[in-house]
């Protein structure tokens, strides 16, 4: 199982939206091929930003399987919007 | 419950020290005051990094009460001199 980490820059005060956004289009990762779970947390530091982890069964089951999906269409269609920036995304191997 | 994700940078060459000075130092971590648990994954698109991800029960068992302590003196003294880098760290709030 590999791990995903997405940071999102949101707009000053968008937090809120960006929760209640997030709880609609979570079903799209969530229903996907590998899916494990995921956690959403919003920053302490930085409140205008959120990290999501994301446990995959296999790298590929992010960066193809969902990446090239309908799944992943309709997720950005809902949240991409809210993004101030482009998610900083890193994948992490087995833990040691 | 609080998420704690640290990005540390090795070496060139380092993950495999890196890998085994953590076994030995972790302990320093997990018999802290509110630890729940950890999870430690080298990066795939970076091998010479590696995140650190605690869940502590509060940021302040993070923040002061392991920063402040001996086993956080003893977990920089086992490990510390094979960061290439300032770790960066963020703290996340509860689960949204």
């Amino acid at each position: 199982m590999i791990l995903e980490t997405a940071v999102f820059s949101v707009r000053p005060g968008g937090a809120d939206l960006f929760r209640a956004t997030f709880a609609k289009a979570r079903r799209f990762i969530e229903t996907s091929k590998g899916f494990h779970r995921l956690e959403l947390r919003q920053g302490i530091e930085v409140p205008d930003s959120f990290v999501l982890v994301v446990w995959w069964e296999t790298l590929e089951d992010h960066t193809i399987t969902f990446k090239q999906s309908d799944n992943f269409i309709q997720w950005r269609a809902l949240i991409g919007h809210l993004f101030a920036a482009p998610p900083v995304v890193h994948h992490y191997s087995e833990t040691v």
